[in-house]
Formats: C-alpha cells, structure tokens, sequence
C-alpha cells in the first residue's frame, strides 16, 4: 500500500536540522517514507490525502512516562511530595491489577495518540500487559521492570524484579517487527543496593541492552547520594557499570557539570521532564548547558499522577519558556531545539535509528497538525508555531510505521469506549 | 427567555471559595443565572440544554492583553527583548491600520471565545474600532487608550493620547449595557513624564475610573525607575496619583514587599501574565505572597506576539506550576487558588461586581468544558482536572450575559472565514 498526502506543509529534516517545506508531497510505502518535495512525485501511490492547511510533523516520542499511572492522574494533587507518595500514590500502587495496568495504559494509549505521540519510554510493573496493549494498538514502546531493592544482604538473583526483567526481555525485546524494545532499569540510586546496580549493568551489557533510571531528580536525592556513596548519583551508576552499554536518565535536575561530563563520555542521553519538574517543586535541569555539550535530550512527561496528562505539547511549550524564566535569557531553547528534543532526541535516547525525523527511508511514524485554527493564525514560522502556539488537540492524525491509528478524534485499533468505562470500572474499585 | 442546562457539573461558588456541584442544573434568565441545584428546579424554563459529561465553570477573563497583536503572532520569536521590539514589533505597529486593528481584535475574540474566555482588559491603540468589534460579537472587555509622553515641556493636555483617552471614555464607557467599560492608563513608567502621570492620575480619580498600568515587569525596568526617582514603579504612581480611585497593575515581577503594601493599601489588583514573563526572560512574580498579603490578583496571557497565544487554560497551568519549581514548594497555588484567578479575580480588576463566579444573581458569563476526553479520565478532583489536565480545546461552549456566542467550533456572532480572510490579507500587507 502506497499513500501520498498532498499539498502539505512538512517539518522536514536534511540531516542538519528541520527544513520547512510548504505546500509539498510526503509518500508512504509499506512502513516508509519513500518520497518528500514540493513537487508531484512521479510514482504512482495507491491512494491519496489531500492534506491542504495541515502540517505533517514527526511523530513525538515522550521518552519517560508510567503509561497506567493514568488510572492515578489527579490523586492527592498538591501534597506534599512524601506525603502524595506514601499515602495516596503507593497504596493505589499496591492494589493495581493486571486488569487495570492493561487499563491505564490503554487510557495513556488514546491520550498520547490524541495529540501526536507515536513512541514513548515507559517505567512501571506488570510490563507484559503494558506490552501487548501497545502491540494491539500498534504504537512503539520502549518498555522495562525497574529493579528495586532495600535489602544489601539480598542476592541480586533472587529478586524477583531480576527475573521478571528477564523474561521480559526474553519474551518481547523486537516483538511486533521491532515496535517493541526492552530496556534494563533501574528505578533509582536511593531505591537500589550497589550489588544489584552491578548486577543489573552485567546483564544489561551482556544484551547490549538500554539502561533507563531516574537520575538527580531532586537536590535531596542528589545529596543524600553524595552522603552515602561520596559520589553523585551519575557517578554511582556509572561505577556501578550501568552505563557501559547504552543509558538514558531521566529528571536529571540536580545534577553537576562533572555528571554532564560523565553522560558525555558514556553516551547517556537525558530526559527533561519539564511539568513534572515544575509541579512537583524539583527545579529546572540545565537544560541549555546539556545542549551545548553535545548531549542527547529527549522530552517525557513523566506519570500523569504527577503532571497531569501525557501531552507533548505542553511539555515542548513549558520547556521552551520556563528556561528563559529561570535564566534571564529569552534567546535559549529555540524553537527548533524543543522540537528536536520532542522527536529525534526521544527516538534516539530509544535507540532507534529509523525514526524520530521526516526523511526517505525512515519510517512513517507521522503527526499532523492542523494549522487552520485562529490561534494559529498569521503562520510565519512553523517551528516557533508549533512550540509557543499550538495545543496538542490540534493533532488531527497520528500514524506509526505507515498505519494511520488516530485521526480526527476517532481511533483505528483502539476502542475509545470501552477503554474508558474499563478505567471507570477499575477507578470505581481502586478508590472505594 | 430562559435556558436549563441540565446533568452537568458546575463550579459553582458560595462566597468562601467553590463548590463543586455533581450532575446539577443551572438555570439562566435573561442575562442572568437565576438557579443553581442539584435538584431540578421548580421554574418552567423555555428550553433546556443536556450537558451530560461536561461541567460549567464561570467564563474565564484575560485581564491584561493586547488583542489585536494577534496579527503579530510569531514575530521575531527568540530574539533579544530589545531588538524584537525595535527592528520586528515596532516597525509592524507603525504600520497598522484602523481596518487591521479590526482585524486583528476579531482573530482575537476567535481565538478567546474558543477557549472560554469571556471578558478581557485591553490595552492597545485605535480602540473604538477594537470597542465597534467586542460590541457586534457579544463579548466584554475593558479598553483604554494607554498615555506616553517622552517630552518633559509637553503640556499634558497637549498630548493626543490624552484627547483620545477621553474621547473614548466618552463615547464607550458603559457601552452594550455596560459589556464594554472604559479605563484610563499609563504604559509604564518609563514611558511616560510625571506631568503627564499626574494628569491622567487627575482625569481618572474625577470620573471615579480604573487605572491600567505595566509595573516591574523587569528588574531593568525597576532599577532605573530607582535610580531616575528615588522610588520604585509602585511608589511613583502612587505618588502620582495615580491609585486613587482604583487600578490594576500587569506583570509586578520585580516588586519588593514594600510595593505590596502599597498595592493592598490602595486596593491595587495585580495580573499575572505567566508565559509572557517566562517567555521574555522577565522572572517569577510573587504570586503567593500577593495571594497571603490579601491582594486581588488576576490572570492574562499578555499580547499574542510575547506568548504567542490568548489561550488562558495554558496561564492557568503555568501559574499553578512554574511557582512550585521556582520555590522548591509543591503545595503553593493550588488549583483552587487559580482557578479564582482566572475568574473573579480577573472580574475584581475589571471592577465587574456582577461576574467572575457561577452565583444565582450574577450574569450569565460561563464556559462548558468537555470532560469526556481519555486526558480528563478520571475526574476526581475538578478544580486539578481543570488546572493541570485541561487543555483550552476542551471548552465547547462560552456564554457571554445569557447569550451562546461559541458552541463546538462554531460562532453565532462572529464570521471565522471572514476574519481569517481579512486578517490574511492584512498580514499578506504587513509583511510584504
């Protein structure tokens, strides 16, 4: 099957960066994009789409998220940080089904697809149902159980969390054509022993596996670390050999010029997580200085308990204003940049290499906005557009590997209705 | 005619604070909301409206803006504040015209309507064009014509802006029983003498008017108003009388305690303008010490061209997050706290007794918001739905004074393609 859309504006990309094209010509065929210009190709394509007044953007991928925490979006907003953990996020926690992690992520499934998200990283438990709901929907996930452990005479074998990680691995690492990665976690320095942090590196670099933490995402977590371990947390884990392989962290608020040093050389890519960073009163990440450096950004929303939505959208608004705030400076962040850390930066930090930028021959994993609204009208630069102007539900279509999945609030795989009255039967037994 | 919305949420308020009513009815009379219950009134109404699934929330009011620099939206994005408005912000509005004055205020109302918005404060240049444009599309707004003088020997009755500011008090203040009220203002300190300051301090307290004003929206700003008088923004209007009758003072970022006082002393209002001062570099204003000291404070998205939209959901997320990053404090501005300012609180600026709350006896001025979004799912707590998940799209409906002027993506006063042609051709002039 061959699908051209026509007469669209595209955020293309030529390698060094976004390149807008007006009024062009994208091609899909099978899976890829096989065609981008301003002019009519001369192959012939199966069907059509008259696109006029839309642009087709990459598809974003929210590189940190807890998809079924949606079932938890709203709980206990506005405590404090231990208080909101421990007696209301935890407790849910602990009663949360398989059933209903196959509800939340499917209710985080319509979210994201909704305004634009094609891929997302996610951390959370019960994955193989998180992992068959994405395969079903036909979006990309980069999923992991994230090893914890309180216990330092535990042998790092005889968590369960080790052996449920590796049967995840086993049994989905590449599953629907590679629309499924596994990742190794850990879920953080202050949840975990150093021989399962050293225990978890070794199997993640035997795989050649991802590694996917939460790093500094407070200056007391970063303190307390230095306290225990004389060392940052960046450092601990890179001692601890979980960055050896391949590893992104997300949060990384509190951390040091020396820990940017350290993601440089082990290729760590960073997650900025901006609203939840804000909501919950963790501060600004150096976001600019990681840019500078070289590193590899991508944009995750975190949690819909702590955010409260999965929307890239806001997450690219808020980081590209709330910078500038903090700074001074009106001039960083650029448009471009936001856009870059929304798309390519999240694919990559994924490790995935055929995706993440409009190009031919990388897969069709596609959003279009429509850009005939009043907010986003005079068009003068579809970046800064895109970023400062728009909202998520000006996403009209949303396509992964060449299959439309969402368009003009109507879903292909997924059932909208059954989804929510599953969500509203579990919240009504969740929160009884 | 009366109108019965039934089965809906309503945010209704008691006085102390809101009240969340589940599947209630509210009915309009006229102009007017003449009953609010969970029990279906006893009242025969004409005609009833089946809200299931949505709630009513009081109609929302940008307290400081610039509605027609829609037609600037997206200029210069990313450039240094200075050179933005001297090579990009400045050379446009020397160009415009009465006709794109129209123009753009009606992009604006588009643009506001849609996403709840039924009152607004204006500050901008040709407003009776921008009053004939509220008053046609049913809407309310505060206008003035800002005063600035360079010119030390001007004699204040000399200057233009002074002659028009009064003909406009004269010849719309009150206008469209009363939707559209006349206020008097000052740019700024620094641009404008203090003759002309205590002219139009006098010209305001003779017709008992409101004063609209910038104040610290930078700390440059404020320092060289410390060093030109001896005093900061605050002092010096005050000093100049021009808090005396009653005034609302935009941005107040780089305010000191001392302002504050000032600001409860003279019943200042203060409006919030979030994206804009994150946007331009300008800071964090001390919001939730305003709030403590008792001051009313009111939200606005400022112009187009510094934020870059008039969507006031997105104000409402920002203030109820970015001060939690800045303090470290999760628990301030919470959702509550908002919300207030995004109603009343804009309401209590505008000198608007009558609107700002869902109250029997009060006007008629509400927004329908569609909770039945996957993002909205699950709604435990409204006031956070609203605040932290909503997104201005989810509006389907804003009444202003009893009348329906928006209703899932259409206008019964205003003509979309119309104005989106006109402002086209506008910016198609503009920017040639």
């Amino acid at each position: 099957m061959k699908l051209l859309f026509c007469n669209c504006d595209i955020l293309a990309s030529d390698g060094a960066g976004f390149r807008v094209i007006r009024n062009g010509y994208l091609g899909v065929g099978g899976d890829t994009i096989d065609y981008i210009g301003t002019d009519r190709p001369a192959a012939r394509y199966d069907a059509e789409k008259d696109m006029r007044g839309k642009a087709l953007i990459p598809g974003l991928v929210n590189a940190h998220t807890h998809a079924a925490m949606c079932l938890l979006r709203g709980v206990g907003s506005d405590l404090p940080l231990q208080q909101w953990l421990f007696d209301k996020i935890f407790p849910i926690e602990n009663r949360l089904t398989a059933d209903d992690i196959e509800a939340g992520t499917n209710l985080a499934l319509l979210e994201m697809l909704a305004c634009g998200t094609t891929s997302f990283s996610d951390m959370y438990f019960q994955v193989p149902r998180t992992a068959e709901a994405v395969l079903k929907a036909g979006m990309k996930a980069n999923l992991c159980r994230p090893l914890q452990s309180f216990d330092p005479h535990e042998r790092p074998e005889d968590n369960f969390r080790v052996g449920e990680a590796l049967e995840l691995y086993d049994g989905y690492n590449g599953a629907g054509n590679g629309r499924i990665l596994v990742d190794f976690s850990i879920h953080a320095e202050y949840t975990c022993t150093q021989p399962l942090a050293e225990y978890a590196g070794k199997l993640c670099s035997e795989r050649r596996g991802n590694m996917h933490v939460h790093l500094s995402e407070t200056k007391k977590e970063h303190e307390e670390c230095i306290a225990r371990w004389g060392k940052t947390p960046a450092a601990w884990f890179r001692d601890a050999g979980d960055f050896d392989s391949g590893a992104f962290a997300a949060h990384c608020v509190a951390v040091t010029d020396d820990d940017l040093r350290i993601f440089r050389e082990k290729g760590v890519s960073v997650i900025h997580n901006p609203t939840s960073n804000m909501k919950l009163g963790s501060g600004f990440a150096p976001v600019q200085k990681m840019l500078d450096m070289g590193l590899n950004v991508g944009l995750g929303t975190d949690g819909a308990a702590s955010n409260n939505n999965l929307n890239l959208f806001e997450e690219m608004h808020l980081a590209a204003v709330i910078h500038n705030g903090y700074t001074g400076d009106p001039t960083i962040l650029k448009p471009a940049d936001v856009l870059r850390m929304a798309t390519l930066g999240g694919a990559r930090a994924q490790r995935r290499a055929d995706t993440g930028e409009l190009r031919v021959g990388k897969k069709a994993d596609i959003a279009a906005v429509d850009l005939s609204a009043p907010h986003l009208t005079p068009d003068f630069d579809l970046p800064a557009l895109l970023v400062y102007s728009a909202q998520g539900s000006d996403v009209c279509m949303t396509m992964v590997n060449g299959k439309i999945l969402y368009e003009n609030g109507e879903y292909t795989t997924l059932d909208r209705e059954r989804v929510l009255t599953q969500v509203n039967a579990a919240v009504k037994r969740l929160y009884a």
